[in-house]
């Protein structure tokens, strides 16, 4: 069901202190920041060629990150992202095999303009996942 | 400098129900259990096409995952791994920049067989990072 890792995404305190971390440091290519207020973030992506790491920074009062943050005061990784093909079938066959969905259940428009849904980490190995349906998971 | 996401590592304690989780629920290809005496865990790959998920579960009784299994008992991501072309460059150069790199500063040969470092979360937005040095971290 799942097919390529989307993105690993890592919640920071101070997006241009990370920003810098990643591109003055380790050498990576950042995009500029981009403001997310449906989300309650603020992301910078870093192209790693065959994946990306998204930093996100809290947005308003009601980030999603803020109880992450306060849990977590230097940042660390917040989720995993993997891309299916059909985000309700891999739904439906989830929850069939007993794994708990966060929400309502219904996908929403992720910060890519794709459907997306969270998986309970309880069920992932102590791991948010996230999925996100994209025309071609398999990269092919 | 950094190039290619080689693998997150997730540590879990409990490595045939992770295998299970990530063979069963979420349809991915899994390998066989490959057990690494001389790193203190046992590992199951996971192929996502672009890169890989690394299962951890601690093997032995100074395992270098206990710690984070005893703070994190239902497991989560343990490190992200970057490849580099030069890990001697990358090291000197992120000394340079005031980064701390974790033991003695030497790279240690890692579970793919290849010259590895690990960096201080505290200075990397939280998240425990590894280079791996690969003959192409762009992957071209």
């Amino acid at each position: 069901m799942i097919g390529r890792l989307n993105h690993v995404a890592i919640a920071v305190p101070d997006l241009a202190a990370a920003t810098a971390i990643y591109r003055d440091q380790l050498g990576a290519t950042v995009s500029a920041p981009l403001p997310l207020p449906e989300h309650g973030v603020t992301t910078v992506f870093i192209d790693l060629g065959n994946t990306k790491i998204e930093l996100l920074a809290a947005l308003g009062d009601t980030s999603p990150i803020a109880r992450f943050l306060a849990r977590n005061p230097a940042g660390g990784v917040h989720h995993v992202c993997y891309e299916v093909a059909d985000i309700l079938a891999a739904r439906d066959s989830l929850i069939a095999s007993g794994a708990r969905v966060l929400g309502s259940g219904e996908p929403k428009i992720g910060a890519h303009g794709n459907p997306v849904l969270f998986l309970d980490p309880k069920d992932f190995c102590g791991t948010l996942v996230e999925l996100e349906q994209v025309a071609d998971p398999s990269g092919h």
